[in-house]
This record gives structure tokens, sequence and C-alpha cells, in this order.
């Protein structure tokens, strides 16, 4: 995958790239929403870009097309391509509106919503392998054995300058913007963007945002060369590659001023904000721009400044919303389990039930644990999942099951 | 809470109401978004009229501001109002803004979030009653024991027309527009945007939609006045009013083509539709406008029309979203609860469980059941909750098992 050097993106191939993607149908203008939460959590005001609201719910429709149509215009007209995700549906819809065939590779645990849409853009997918490395290998070779050609999702000057197309974007929505972030998986979406405002406001400073679990950028830069990590570890898996290629890095190293991390706390409390102030869905990596605005002592310094954070993808799995809101209710003690102690006969949950009751406190399950070893013979634990409204009205109840005479502990888990 | 008869509204009053709210710190034009999910699922040109990024996230600041601002203009400085949620946060800002007390009172047991947010826009909250019903009497006390004037959610002429402003936006947006679908609780915001259509665009088809659990409009239009229920079973309690009043049931009757109901199932849908295509969080109330375009069979019919259902609230309380995707996460065999018979010694847990892992499914959680009567000496049950990519993922994990000789059964709780 490496790269012959000097290969690189100029202004002039994003703008060409908006020419090419000068379509309603293939790339929308997507909303710029302001965030008064985030004003006064920052002291900067905060414009989101909405880029989660673009077809197939990510950017990566604006690299691909641009790639395919090039393609087009040398009369190529089979594409392959390898993703676990947002990538996956940007080649589908791009080859469906040009035309031409695509085959997509996924992982076979890829989830099936994210299947089932790569497949409604048109494309033809293999689930193949156990992991995304797998799929990729399977994808070389069905180039290699066939005449298509194989559209990367980061490391190809075409793709970069799709993906730039945003920030002419961003540009507009917002001429005087002070800092623009954006995330880092690849570092096809901040290469272009960053040349995009390398020409049109240089002043603008580029803030790049990697999750924690897969950061390799500033040892890229450190040691000159793309470093890749065997494995990563984050919730955001749209960001979640093992590395940058030679092509981004350079890209980043002249225009990005600056990188920084994040934690997957950090991330999973931005979704959570993103989700009860700005009514928005956006999956972990399109949320670690707003993770950088939030990080404890150590976040991105706005004070005073204008600052639009990019939400570049919305495709959130169910099942990670589901994980998160649990976390965030058990945090905020909505979500509440008591473990009281009682003598093991008729009435006593009845009895501690209904004072949970009077509090319109809503019990979700209960369990009796009857063989810790503290326990007296005859006695036993109810084990309670109560939902609250916060933490006021837990202790409210907690105290009204002491001064009914229970022992009542809050546990968590 | 009757009305004399004859008062009512007019398109100058509406238009008047949006000379007040002419200041985007107060109310914000929202923006509409088109979504071809919808338009596939309905046959029609659905554009989403995204009023739930309203600031307090929803339309109820309209009305209330109007409200209030002709009430100062009289010289009036304190105000009153009651309610469990969005009502709430629209008396605080628009009273703060214009520069008077608002006290707002709320059942004891209203969400947190939704109580410190009013507090945060400036009102006093007091916390009283077991529910909406009482905290209403205790704000009618304060009124009556005071100079201070009362704020009701939907049944004041003012209010109204407040709202009615949302109907000359919606005009703006999509001139032509052939079917706009608002959600009835009490009334206030159909018969605003009703009374501004039926100048503006008398063609217009006007459907209000109530649900299921708390529908009063037809049964009042058949009887000539309001019927009330006693009690109201909805998850979307934005729209789980007793009733409607005078005044708004004979705006309805007046300028309101049709009006249906949905069940809370085809709420929790179109939240969920809305969640994972559009990537909003929307209220159930907010949501029924959707909910009014998928029901099976009985939806309403937009085929070939373009239609904008109003999404008017997005307070969706974290615990109710929560409770939303656990039921669409086990529907579509995403979360998976398997019942596994075992022999009970060392190595079978290891061996069903590796089983799993090779199918890349995450365990959620795993319970030991040894009491059932058809279990033999020595058996046991295993009870999996295991998180899939979906169905046809669910099947091959349980293909496997059976594989490896063990009974298994797909359970739902």
């Amino acid at each position: 995958m490496s790269r012959s050097s000097g290969e690189t993106v100029t202004f002039a191939d994003v703008e060409a790239a908006r020419e090419r993607l000068d379509d309603e149908t293939v790339v929308k203008r997507t909303p710029v929403e302001r965030s008064t939460s985030l004003d006064r959590l920052t002291g900067g005001e905060v414009h989101l870009k909405m880029e989660h609201l673009q077809w197939t719910g990510s950017f990566k429709t604006r690299g691909a097309y641009n790639k395919i149509s090039r393609c087009v215009e040398d009369g190529i007209e089979r594409f392959v391509a390898a993703s676990a995700g947002n990538h996956a549906q940007g080649v589908a819809l791009a080859a469906t509106r040009l035309g031409v065939e695509s085959t997509v590779v996924m992982p076979r645990a890829a989830p099936q919503a994210k299947v089932d849409a790569t497949r409604g853009y048109g494309a033809a997918v293999e689930l193949v392998g156990r992991d995304f490395q797998e799929a990729m290998a399977h994808a070389r070779d069905l180039v290699a054995d066939s005449e298509a050609t194989f559209v990367h999702a980061y490391d190809d000057p075409a793709i970069v300058a799709g993906q730039g197309t945003l920030g002419i974007e961003m540009y507009e929505d917002l001429p005087g913007v002070d800092t623009v972030i954006v995330p880092i998986g690849g570092g096809g979406l901040i290469s272009g963007i960053a040349t995009a405002f390398a020409e049109l406001a240089p002043e603008t400073r580029i803030v790049g945002v990697q999750a924690e679990g897969a950061a390799t950028v500033a040892d890229s830069l450190e040691k000159g060369g793309p470093v890749t990590l065997d494995s990563v570890n984050t919730i955001a898996d749209g960001i979640a590659t093992g590395g940058v290629s030679e092509l981004t890095l350079s890209l980043i190293e002249e225009h990005v001023d600056e990188v920084v991390t994040v934690t997957d706390g950090e991330i999973a409390r931005a979704v959570l904000l993103l989700l009860e102030r700005a009514k928005q869905v956006v999956e972990g990596a399109g949320a670690a721009s707003v993770a950088a605005l939030l990080g404890d002592g150590l976040a991105l310094d706005v004070e005073g400044e204008t600052v639009m954070p990019l939400l570049c993808g919305g495709n959130l799995d169910m099942t990670m919303l589901q994980t998160v809101l649990v976390h965030a209710l058990t945090d905020r003690e909505q979500l509440l389990r008591l473990r009281v102690r009682i003598d093991d006969r008729p009435g006593k949950m009845a009895e501690v039930s209904s004072v949970i009751a009077e509090h319109n406190a809503n019990i979700q399950t209960i369990r009796h644990e009857r063989d810790a070893p503290e326990l007296d013979v005859g006695e036993a634990y109810l084990v309670f999942r109560i939902e609250t409204s916060g933490a006021g009205h837990a202790r409210s109840i907690i105290r009204s099951i002491r001064d009914h005479g229970y022992e009542v502990v809050h546990i968590n888990a």
C-alpha cells in the first residue's frame, strides 16, 4: 500500500472534484447548526457542521464519487472495495449513480443494517473474512483476478480531493472561522479539508482528532513515516484504522496545525451530549470532534473563538447506542441498582416495592440472592433495577427504604 | 377551563405573533430535510420539518413568547405555568427574554433533565404533586394568591396564534405542499398551523395525529364539545393531554381536514426510523406525524404527494430511548436470548461460549437455571444474552450450537 513519493493533492484537484460532485442527488450541502449548550461548555461560539446528514450518513460518498467518476472518464467500469462501514455505502452509491458495477467485500460479522444499506445502494456485497484485514485480502484477490479497479478508503489522491470538497463547503458556511476540528482515521478527510483551507483561509486553525486507542499521527510525524498499529481499541470504529498513509501523512504535516487525542469515555460523552442537546445521532468517529472540546482540563481551548467541529458520520450502531445509554443512565443514577437486605418471608418484597412505587419510580427488574456468606439463615437480598428521574430522586428513594428499617446499598452491577 | 364562546384566532393574529417573534435568539427558523427512506416507504416526497431543533427542543416557545409578550405590553410582570415537559421550558425562556418573572410548577417525579433545563432558562421551579393534575391545581392556587398571570399550554388565543407562526414558516418552506401532518395534544399547535394554511394555501390537506391511548378529537367533533379522558395511556407524553378545549376544537372543526390515530408501536417504530435513517432524536409526540405514515395498511395515503410531517419536539427522555431500543433490537434479533441445555459439569459453558465467540458475537450476560422441572438431575440451562448483527447472524449461531449437539431454544425474555 505504499505510494510513489511525490504524489500529492492540490487545491485545483479539490476544485475539480467539486465540479464533478455538483449534483444534489449524489452529494447534498449539509446544514450547520449553532449549539448554545456547547457555547456554554467551551466559552467559544460553536457551529456544528452536520455532514452526518449527508446521503449514506457520512462524507465517504464525496471521495468515492470523485474517484469512480475520474476512472469512468478513463473507460473503467468495474470497481471493488473493502469496508466494514461507511466507505462501503459511499462506493455503492457512487458507482450506481455513475452506472457502473461495484463489489464491496465486508467482514462476515458486519452489522446487518450496513450490509443491507450497501446492497440497497446497488453494490454486490461479498461477506468474507473474520475481520477487516481478511476482507481486504479477498478484495485484493478479486482485483488481481479481474479488470476491476480497487477503491481505497483514503490512500488515493482522488479520494482525498473528493473529501476536500467538504473543506470548501465549511469555508463558505463560515468564512472567518477560527478553528475547524476534524476526526482522523486514515487521514483522507483531514488531508482534503486542510488542503482546501490552506488556499482559502490559511489563518484558520485546523485541528485533527484521533481516538486514543488508534492514535498514530504524532508518532508518524516524529518518525517521518506512517506508523501502523497491529491492533486498535476504540468505540469509534469509523476511525479505528491501523494508521495513515504516506500521502495523507505528508498532507497532514504540511497543512494541519495540531493533532489531539480523545478517550473512549470522552467520545461516549460527546455522543450523549449530541443526542440530548443537539438532537443528533452521530457515530463515535463523528463525535470525536466534539469530544476534543469536552476533555477535563485537557480540552482544546477555543475560548472566544468561532469553532466548527465536523460531525462526519451518523451511522451509529443501535447496539453501540444502547451501550452508551446504559453507561450514561447509570452514571446519572437514572438507572439505579439497589440491594436491600430482608427477612426472607412473604410480604417483604411487596413492602419494599410499594415504598419505591410511592416515589413514582419504575422497577425494571427484581432479583433474589440467598447465598451471600454474610446473610443469616432466613435472610435474603433483593436486588432492584429502578428507573429514576436522576440523583435527587434516587437519594430520596434510598432514604425512604432506610426509614422503613431496611439495610440498603447502592451497587453498580 | 371553559372559554367564553366566540373567542377565536384569525390569520391576522398569527401574522402579529410573527412580528413579535422576529428575533433569532427567541425563535429560530428550523430546517427542512428530505428523507429518501420515507419516500420509499410511502411513495410520496417527504420533507421533514425539523422543529425539534427549535430552542428548548420544541415549538412551545412560540406560543409562550407571544402570550407573555402581549401581557408585558399590558404591564403584567409575573407569570405562572404548570407543565411536566416542553411548555415549562418555553415559558421559562420566553419570560427570561422579556425580562419578567416566571414560576413553573412541575410534578415531583418530572425528569431531572427537564427540571434542570427549565431552571437553566431562568424560571423558578416548584416541584409539587404526584402528577400533572396536582401540579396544575397548585399553579392555580399560586395565581389566585398573587398578581401573576397563568400561561395555559394551549387553551388561549395568544398561545394558538404563536404556534401558528410555524404554519407560515412551513408554507414558506414548501409553498405547494399537498399534505401537512401535525400531532395533536391539546390542539393548540394544529389550530394555529391550520389557521395559517387556511389563509395561505386552503388547498393543502391538514392532517392531525393523536395517540390511540389519548384520542379525543373524533368523539369531541361528534358530540360537539370537548370530550375529556380521565386517564391517558401512551409513550408520547407530549400529546398525552386529557382532551382539547372549546377554542381548539372549534378551530380544528373549521380548518383541519382529517384526524387519524396511531398506536404506541407505530410511534416507537417512527422514533427508531428517525434515529436510524434521519439521524434525528425526536420524542414520541414529535414522531407521531411520521408514525401516521407507517401503519400497516391503515397508513395515511400520500402516494405521489409532497408531504411535510412536523417533528414538533425532540426532548426524548433517555430512559424512554433505552426502552425503544431494547424492543427494536430484540425484534430484529440483534439482541438474542438463547437457552441451551447442558450437562452441568466443568467445561460445558466454555464450549458453548467458544462456539458463540467463533461467530464474532458478543455475550452480554450468562445465567444458569437449574430448577426447571423438565431438567434431569445433573442437567442445567444456560441462558445467554448475545449481541448479533441481525437475524441471519442469529440463525447461524443457533445452527452451530445445535451442530455441537446441544438443545437450544430462542426465548423472548
